[in-house]
């Protein structure tokens, strides 16, 4: 299997005693596979992983597989600062049907990039064959993936993609030379989706295509096609509103904004506090400017 | 009960499938309270709760309240992104029997200070009068608690310690000034405990003082007695210990120490990685040099 | 007189008792107009303007003005912790005959927003119309530009340019949606140039132009005329270049690479280092790789 | 000669036009040697040396030498980027008739080790035997000195005390233990002066001495004499100055309690600002409390 395209970074919607809304993740699920995104990701920054225990991680996995019903590849977050906690996480989402792991790693004491290195080849092992797409964000995590080690990582078989939201990306360009075909590359919110497409990468993982999927897959099968005019011209309206979430805390935006679109995701896991009115406001006006609200 | 004098940050010791070596945990609590050892803090920062998970949290917890026998106070480490979860851990190590909650807000989104402040009022809240330390390192984790915070938490009853990880001894000094006797102040291993006890401190919570516990109760006991000449003069040999550990990593340090020791409290959990023979034997050989080996 | 394409940051060649080589620059100067450069700015980071006192500043620019007779445009930087300074630099340049302003803002304190409005606005002024380049490099400035300040001093009628080396090329997006038109973004060695070009910037400002003069400008011309995949194919082995220079200390580099390619620039300015033979060697065998040596 | 006791790192006041005021300068001067201060340091981060040139800083110092007629040493801050700059600098110190350096490396690219090393033992040579002060601020400049390099710089025989304004108590005590003797440890504003005493130091450099002098020099005295519960007493409201202090800008606040005081030192060099009215009203208030206005 090739991913490839828009995968949105889903949402975690759990009710006040923190039990998965199976109907809201639904509801969702089916209106980004009619708009026609190539994929989903669960448990991605936007998902609050960092937020839920095992077993909610577990189940808003296992919603987003039951309601996606094999139309669309599911991708799973994984992430620890354990590497037995990372392995158990992972054949979890193997056994609940995922097809395909982003693998993150926390970390609070530093670790060394062997440390870093091996944390990965646990996890490559433990996806018993699925691909796996290495996740780095050096904004909220505390670890980073060397260039040395992104291209030791590249030669494991199923270690296949990677999303990095460092907001370089001249470093996405350097993992491309360097890795020469052996990882498929992934922008993130931080990247401008066009940029990171004309230098040969192979689509986006954002939270903002929750909100914007038709739009964002207007761009990238103008991209796609090497139509760089009509892309950048869709770029622009999408770029305010990855900056409008910039300026906020990333999942009271997001979910703030789902809400104002029907969907009642609940408010980000305390103590994340909801979105202030004035920005709730400002998001609702942006959406409307560009006609997804 | 108060709280006061030299508290020592435990190691977490594990099997290799995960299970905590009661055993070996026994062994070092022994060894600590009949060194004279004020206080035992499970959980700390020393004690790689980052690495663990809620069972395996509980069960340091436990096995370090059944040696202690209730000769010495237990004050067990609460750590979590979520404030539910916070509440939850603060509760089962109530119920084990904890003396007292040290409690840590770890983050991966930026918490505002309103969010901080409702995050420990709700651990406080869960430890039904149990005294609570504020514990904020911010080399590690990724939010802080600003003087503004601190104050207004220094008014809940029983919040009534803090322990603040930053080296920077003056933020100490406003602390105390601030708070004007409502918080007792602990110093850590990046402070200099003697520096901290003139200015007002009460004692240390530090993972060194595994290692070197009757030192750190002379150096606490001459501070205590205000002959400060003395004070620094035991200060000086256990400063040039707490450099050694700060060059390398801290869990890993620590456990090669108490292993150089007798005690086996295993390797730093992966992907950590256990110290290299050479630094190893830097580390025996300062502690013979101190007479601890 | 419009600024666009492609304009190497001089490297300033001095010898040992600190008195600018009046050949060397004139030699470079007359290689880098006859290879089509756009334009030349002496005193840029790789300028070591900040190892320069006043006088050694205003004689670098006055040999590169001298060499270049009017050939191309000479955009002279002033760089200066403090506004009067700045403004009794910028004032000589002018006089000098300089084309245009690279505007600078060290800083020791930090300076909030309307100093550092006050500053470039009181540049501009003594610019006397002269274009003025507003320049941000977070990596080794102590104060950056923010956008609202940017967006102020964009409506100054000569700020009509902005070169940013942040290495976030959102960043330059975010400039150009909110600019509107009103400034025209140069990319930094940090950016790809394909990629600055392609969201509408107007070309790069760049040390790394001095030794690949001529394959910088088949990039600018082939993204100028749209050919984005012959752009990308130029592109990639001049990344690799770049990749190289921001291993080692820039000045360094670049003085080497030019000093191989005969160039007697000498040494960076002592407290810097010259580059290793290791390293000179790898240069070395990067330039002959892409046919520069 | 031997330096210790407290040091005030003077203010630099200029008129409009740029020229220092040298009926202001002599008027601080009386009233700190009147106080009993044990020296005196221009140039330092409080004199605002970053904002002024050669030919300014160099009448700043004479200014200083002049009024202190020998009655305390005065020490004459040096700093620049380029090693060559340095050396002139600190002959025209040694030739105006400062009676110590005090030495600071500005840098714009990071410089190695050994780079550092070199500028430091350039500038102990140009101070032709007179003492050298090696002062690191990690908080305003873009350099810091290692552990190794200021135990290699210890070794040279003028080099003789070290300012460390790191805040980092703990590396205070590091360089002592490991200098052993070589070098006397001066605090700064950001350590607390009564524990830099007890671990060893020999006083402290700093702009709030301007302030309150008489003040500062009791706490030296009982510092000195080992009475370090009236240390802490004395040590306490000064600390309260100091924070004051570090929450607005340096040069700005400590220009607004002179002026308060009677000394019409002017506002900190554009493009840095006067402090507002609110705070002005703040530190007149702070000031009253300890009854310095």
């Amino acid at each position: 299997m090739s991913f490839h395209g828009v995968f949105p970074y889903l949402v975690s919607s759990l009710d006040r005693t923190g039990v998965v809304r199976e109907d809201v993740m639904e509801a969702l699920v089916e209106r980004l596979i009619s708009a026609g995104v190539h994929g989903l990701v669960p448990l991605g920054s936007t998902g609050e992983f960092a937020y839920l225990d095992a077993a909610q991680r577990l189940a808003v996995v296992k919603s987003v597989i039951r309601a996606a019903k094999g139309r669309v590849p599911v991708i799973a977050g994984v992430a620890s600062t354990s590497t037995a906690d990372a392995v158990a996480q992972t054949r979890a989402m193997v056994a609940a049907g995922a097809d395909g792991i982003l693998a993150i790693l926390e970390a609070y004491f530093p670790i060394p990039d062997d440390g870093v290195e091996a944390y990965f080849t646990a996890v490559a092992e433990a996806a018993q064959g699925l691909p796996v797409v290495l996740y780095t964000n050096p904004n909220f995590q505390r670890s980073d993936l060397s260039l040395p080690v992104i291209d030791r990582l590249s030669w494991i078989e199923n270690i296949r993609y990677i999303k990095d939201a460092s907001s370089n990306t001249g470093r996405l360009l350097s993992i491309l030379e360097r890795t020469e075909g052996r990882l498929g590359v992934f922008a993130a919110s931080a990247h401008i989706p066009a940029c990171v497409m004309m230098i040969g990468g192979v689509g986006w993982m954002a939270g903002p295509a929750c909100i914007v999927p038709e739009r964002s897959l207007e761009l990238y099968e103008a991209a796609r096609a090497g139509d760089w005019p009509r892309a950048m011209a869709l770029q622009r309206p999408l770029w305010r509103i990855n900056e409008l979430f910039a300026r906020y805390s990333l999942a009271a935006c997001i979910k703030a904004a789902l809400d104002l679109q029907g969907f009642e995701v609940g408010d980000p896991i305390a103590p994340q506090k909801p979105l202030p009115p004035a920005a709730r406001a400002e998001i609702a006006a942006a959406l409307r400017l560009i006609g997804a609200l």
